[in-house]
């Protein structure tokens, strides 16, 4: 058979690794996908020609993106620029052309995934995107293909590295967040600006990529609930730790009765738990359906190669469907386009889930008991207290509770009662909590 | 779409469990396959009816297998019987009346797949097999497609449930294992006849089929190495824990500089990897990529679920490609037919590992310098040794040695030599040993 011609839109660290990949593995890739594949034309404003193994295999290599997806020899056109713009116009204008495309733009399918996959669909085109959650772990193939059998329950996700990194050093070393911070990006596993990681926006893009293919509902990324890390305490930490849980910074879809649960959020989670053993830049996500039960796919999350490994994947995929009949093809979103439904997404008041709490209280008799009071009106129930030690001199103590499942609403409405009491000073720290089981 | 047809063989556990999930998902499934899926013609000597949800839901069933197979309305043939026959000569049957198969009988796949994938190939059908190994976990599918830019380097795999419980067992509780075995058969973990577990077996099929996937070699049961964990005993277990290792029960497959390993044995693995925490009867595999790295898939290994979810997502692949050309699919070991090659698997003297040793040594100055003298000529570098307390009265205590990498035919003559020195006394325990790093 005739070699697959690629265009590529971007040489970068995972442009880059996929020429790597595609390079290297170029033989033992064709024996797997029964043809050559082979980039012809590539696009990008600037690259490090010396750092990319495989460059000079390219046929030619300009700066213009929109001339790569208008040329008539590409079939599949590889957008690794991320961002919205152009990424989104390429896109488009690929499938307006009638090509197939790879994608690693998570931000991309999570905000226009819903416009760019009718696109395709209507033009009979195939847009693959593997890449866009989790990097080299096939978890959209699991989700979409080897679990289709399944209702899915729930997935509970480590999806970004950098703050799984950060949540680790905290831990092993019992440093501040601020700290690690700025080591994380001294290392290079943390950008610059830190935002998207640190604030949970790359871990709700890829949610909301996950959520719509477990649950068969549209991509709704500003429906998905989105808490960052910035505010975890090393003596929080500690204290999770002590009461044998860890804090990781978790993506959560659940199907509850009411609706789809969408929340990205730091999780006290059991320390037994595998998931709770996945440290530093790895990712991992935890698929429970109703079959199978729990499943787990561990992996790097990140990085040029791994990251190179999914796009090639889903290139692989892709030229076996170059002469397929479009109707027999997997669907883009799991579900057939025409079978997706409205079912709502939750608010992040009208979730359940249990809770970590930290109150500074008076040291004073009475005090803890008026606490649980209140909570207790509230419809709380506690599992666990603790008082710790006052400092000498202080007059508050840090008092730690756990609490079992309970609507968001009735924890706002406790906490503002307990605060308003006088009983407690500063703010109460709350970190939500999950068992994982069943 | 019609519906596809569904001809199911066998009643037992995982046939049962194929009703269940297909009957009660059906409309999710339906969904997602973009057509009904309806079993129209089942067979089995012997079932329980009352057991089976929507068993009501088959139009036909009967006593005769064949009957099944050479249904004209019958699209795709579910083969649930196990065991090598009538197994091979149904699914043979079924390739010749040009039916696309699905089956879960790793020892069939083990065997005979060479025969039946060709068979398959040259009829333009496809034979899928993801329920053959770790049960519900998409680990064929992850090894074909998902993985399908890299160049596997090894696999390291649980893929024995059974022996996995008794191994967590043995090391949680200190008990013996023929105490543990008799717990599992009590409990249902473990067959009448644990022969295909304890031994090997069974995990040797599986991981057969795994090493084709990720090197392109032909199935070669004959030549995969298999120990059971009968020897293992508890005080081996406690010593490796205190040495900051775990015993599991791997499958492994290796690209070596001279060859394939293809093994499964008991094997001392560090106790923080991930894979040394899956305890019970769960299943994982890890898998190194060139590309992406370590990852790891993990679930249930078996039972009539999990096992049911591997096959309805095989069939609803298979529904998609009823209508495709027979050459675009994804080929059945992952490679193209043609491009299958001969390296050779090494045989077990040729292997290379780390080794954990338990001699039972003469309690006299001299006597471990002189077995370190003997591994020393034979090339074998000591990593840890530790000479345990004698009991009151014995003339021989236990001394633990670790050793670095050696070939296997180094350790037998070592080992030969150092019995035949009369310094030790009865037979040396050997566990192979891994760091399953890079």
């Amino acid at each position: 058979m005739e070699p697959v011609n690629i265009g590529l839109l971007g040489l970068g660290t995972v442009g880059g690794g996929t020429v790597t990949v595609l390079t290297r593995n170029a033989v033992e890739i064709a024996r797997r996908a029964g043809r050559g594949i082979r980039i012809t034309h590539a696009a990008a404003r600037s690259y490090d020609a010396e750092r990319i193994e495989g460059l000079g295999e390219i046929a030619r290599i300009g700066e213009d993106a929109f001339a790569v997806v208008d040329d008539p020899d590409v079939d599949i056109v590889v957008e690794l620029i991320g961002g919205y713009s152009p990424a989104r116009e390429l896109v488009l204008r690929a499938i307006a052309n009638g090509k197939h495309v790879v994608t690693a733009n998570k931000a991309l399918i999570a905000l226009h995934g819903n416009e760019i996959f009718a696109a395709a669909q209507a033009r009979g085109v195939t847009v693959a995107f593997e890449a866009a959650v989790a990097g080299g772990i096939p978890i959209i193939k699991a989700l979409r293909e080897g679990l289709a059998g399944n209702h899915i329950e729930w997935i509970a996700g480590i999806i970004n590295g950098t703050g799984n990194f950060i949540l680790t050093e905290m831990r092993d070393r019992g440093r501040d967040f601020a700290d690690v911070l700025a080591e994380a990006q001294a290392l290079g596993y943390a950008e610059a600006d830190p935002t998207f990681d640190v604030e949970g926006i790359d871990a709700a893009h890829k949610l909301t990529i996950l959520g719509s293919l477990a649950f068969g509902i549209p991509l709704q990324f500003d429906k998905t609930f989105t808490e960052g890390i910035g505010a975890i305490q090393a003596q929080d930490v500690a204290y999770a730790g002590a009461l044998g849980y860890r804090i990781k910074h978790l993506g959560i879809a659940r199907r509850a009765a009411d609706g789809i649960e969408l929340r990205v959020h730091p999780t006290l989670i059991p320390h037994r738990r595998l998931i709770a053993n996945v440290d530093g830049v790895m990712n991992a996500v935890l698929v429970k359906g109703d079959a199978v039960g729990p499943t787990l796919y561990y992996g790097a999350g990140a990085g040029a190669l791994p990251t190179a490994s999914a796009v090639v994947a889903d290139v692989v995929d892709v030229a076996r469907v170059l002469t397929t009949d479009p109707t027999n093809r997997v669907p883009h979103l799991a579900f057939q386009p025409t079978e997706l439904v409205d079912t709502p997404v939750l608010a992040i008041e009208n979730v359940e889930t249990a809770y970590y709490l930290r109150l500074t209280a008076l040291d004073r008799p009475g005090v803890m008991a008026g606490i649980a009071g209140i909570l207790g009106e509230e419809g709380i129930s506690i599992e666990a207290i603790q008082q710790k030690e006052p400092a000498p001199g202080e007059t508050h103590v840090p008092l730690i509770m756990l609490t079992h499942r309970v609507r968001e609403s009735c924890m706002n409405r406790a906490l503002a009662r307990i605060e308003a009491s006088g009983a407690v000073q500063g703010e109460t720290v709350r970190i939500r909590m999950e068992t994982l089981a069943g």
